[in-house]
């Protein structure tokens, strides 16, 4: 069943495709530009540039599904295109076609403060609509680091460091305009709804998220809101292992403390972070914590965990309890994805994503930093420790000739250890085009099967975001 | 599409299918006795009874597999059957066919503490779980109710009392195992796996959730677990109106207080549990609620909540803190529906089930009210209010021939409402035979056709609970 949708040849973009992209969407809004295909052939990760044959910026839903019309009469690939920020390879064209560039449709459509929803267009990134929430006391938790577009989060099932308080996105979608590949413009949970829960009918909207443009194109979508916290502390913790960090973690989940961040960083990516954002931290496996509540949860809290990580051999606690230090301390956390590409100057790097069962968290990093140490390549290391989830950031040496085969080495290792100790080949990335052997390993081929049926079912003609995502079978 | 499904003609179980039956399952696993038959033909409401033709109890996910490929082969209906406590008729054999318990498959199979997540085969109830967790310090909380089974409610997308705070079904099961119409056994996540996210491929878990056996058959579940917080308290306030108690619950939300249960009850249902449960609350609209977490963080938000009910209105308080005084408290609420029945001696039920944005629920609840005095029959309503859910627990009148007629007028009625202000016509309950023109009305044309696509794919013998959920399209 695989074999005959990947084998499907999609036909060239030939100049008449180009007039009639240009009739439907005005020709300002098309580009063959080499710069412009260029920018929307790759994204944050190492993945080689696959750029498409032109790039529209569609401004209306009608006018997306006009397109996919064309694409699915012409057997054209369609690539959706966020913000680029993926570290999967989601976005390049590698079977060539039209790339659609959402940020043209950039509207906060419709916040609705007491019933904790919004409506936002694709091309809203996640720190406006925060921005724009700003006075109404509430505020969107998911937070993967990059400033996203949240159609995009949405379409790789993105998360982040709130997730273990706040959970994915896939919480937190509630209903989801899709384009699918004939054209039709449907609403997974039906037009203009947005309760907090419903048992109406199959999970549509679950079906899209995480689908990473390989079953139609998110054109809306509508989030779940939340008030944002009285009081909000953090902490830098340091360890003396690896272990002693998850045990803390662990122990303080049991004792059903609310967390709201838990980071985990090992002595590699402090080092990191102390030369690039000038701070003196213990060069040692440590935690970056946050609580969230009233001022006194947040200090009995506080006082519990400090407890648990004594116990465990944690020290050097440092607390941040003002915005500009905390600001400081998690504009740290998220430069640590730059901290770590200025180890080595003119580096590009690649972010491995495994998720593993929390117990298993120790025995896979450290292992993961025999495979680093083996492979003679850099590689810090940080986690979403409460959900088990940890990325690697790998950084190519542009003297080293081996360095990219070294690093992918290390990305398998890590991948395959994962799927053996009951984990998963992607927490938060996705599998684009780098894990698709992963995939195969991780759900078997009864599996993948069943993804290909539906791939099949949703898109006969193999044009959404073809040769991404789902695996040859053998 | 939908019309060449539901048109297939079912095959009738003959002598012969019987003693297949048994010789795969053993005769004792068989029953064609009519008092089995009608125990498995109806759930806990009105909805007519239609028993299946035979009655099986496999003991084997092999089994399960075996028994659906002789189904399959013949064209003949499989309806799992649980603990048989919906509310949609979701179990009944409206057109014949095999019945499979699934109450002889009741393993708890692997309780993994500190990764918080356990395994369970689909016989598993709710609180035969919780009462194995007690020595771990871990709860798997989401509770509709009913001492359903865990894989049941998993079928049904089920959630109840703790949803605000811990989430459904849908957010807290982790990996499925199912068995296909053709007999294959698949698990949803890959086998053996638990992470608490994971990005790789489409999100089979959650197709399967809240399908009511229209897919598949559930035969093995792995779950979420939490820490059981240190201190837990319930409070009891009255408020002048309906909408007093809402906007309650909505500041109270968009304060961010993690509340563990906000549970609303409207003066008829008060007064039904006064008489019920011997207690003598005052008869208006009541919330009943529960915090956890630390204990100064509790007596905080206990505090914080305290004043907002007493800006809007609230008064009355009663605090029960001790273990006893809760659980009274909360055993006069899971008593509600049989409260409601004894206010007519003979009667039957139904739970009507609808979930609005939460704006919207004093203006339903009022509507309904006076769809309830219109119609003259008894309502009593009781509402998840923090997730915008709620029900009426309609009563039948045997001595009135047009009660059972009114009452699904009611139904309608607030149905309806709730789809018109942006809501869904189920919650929690699911679609099975009651609501399936609600659905059309709720996705549209396009969304149901949808669903028949993903029907066809993994059914195309239409053998899975045939009848249920999906909608003839116009």
């Amino acid at each position: 069943m695989s074999g005959n949708l990947s084998a499907i040849q999609h036909s060239q973009v030939t100049a008449e495709i180009v007039n009639q992209l240009a009739f439907i969407l005005g020709s300002e809004h098309v580009s063959t530009s080499p710069s412009a295909r260029e920018h929307h052939g790759h994204d944050e990760s190492f993945h080689k540039c696959a750029p498409p044959a032109v790039v529209v910026w569609p401004t209306r839903v009608e006018l997306v599904s006009e397109v996919i019309k064309v694409c699915n009469e012409h057997v054209i690939p369609v690539i959706p295109f966020g913000t680029g920020t993926g570290f999967e390879g989601g976005v390049t064209a590698v079977k060539g076609g039209v790339c659609m560039d959402l940020t043209k449709m950039d509207q906060i459509l419709d916040v609705r403060a007491e019933d904790f929803t919004v409506t936002v267009q694709p091309g809203v990134q996640r720190s406006t609509l925060n921005n724009y929430l700003h006075d109404t006391g509430l505020w969107f938790p998911v937070d993967p680091g990059a400033d996203a577009s949240l159609c995009g989060m949405a379409a790789t099932s993105a998360s982040g460091t709130n997730a273990v308080r706040y959970g994915t996105m896939r919480e937190n979608v509630a209903n989801l305009q899709v384009v699918l590949a004939d054209g039709r413009i449907i609403h997974t949970s039906g037009k203009g709804r947005s309760t907090k829960k419903t048992s109406a009918g199959y999970n549509l909207t679950n079906l899209f998220v995480g689908s990473e443009g390989t079953l139609g194109v998110i054109t809306q979508a509508t989030l779940r809101l939340y008030g944002r916290p009285e009081t909000t502390a953090s902490a830098v913790c340091s360890f003396p292992d690896v272990q002693s960090a998850v045990d803390t973690t662990v122990q303080t989940l049991q004792c059903g403390i609310p967390m709201a961040r838990i980071e985990f960083l090992d002595e590699a990516m402090i080092d990191a972070c102390n030369k690039y954002s000038h701070l003196s931290y213990t060069v040692t496996p440590t935690l970056f914590l946050e609580f969230q509540g009233g001022e006194k949860a947040v200090n009995e809290n506080v006082q519990a965990v400090l407890e648990i990580a004594q116990m465990n051999g944690g020290s050097d606690f440092q607390w941040a309890k003002k915005l500009e230090e905390r600001n400081h301390l998690w504009k740290a956390r998220h430069d640590c994805w730059y901290a770590s590409k200025s180890l080595i100057p003119g580096s590009s790097a690649y972010s491995t994503d495994a998720c593993v069962p929390i117990t298993s968290l120790p025995e896979c990093i450290i292992a993961a930093k025999e495979d680093i140490e083996t492979a003679g390549v850099k590689g810090p290391i940080v986690g979403h420790v409460g959900d088990g989830n940890f990325h690697i950031f790998l950084i190519t040496d542009p003297d080293d000739p081996n360095s990219e085969k070294n690093i992918r080495w290390v990305a398998e290792r890590v991948a395959k250890r994962a799927l053996s100790v009951g984990g998963t080949c992607t927490g938060e990335h996705g599998v684009g085009l780098g894990k698709q052997k992963l995939l195969l390993e991780e759900i078997g081929e009864e599996g993948v099967r069943l993804q290909w049926q539906l791939k099949r079912m949703l898109d006969p003609n193999y044009i959404m975001n073809p040769g991404k995502v789902l695996p040859q079978l053998p």
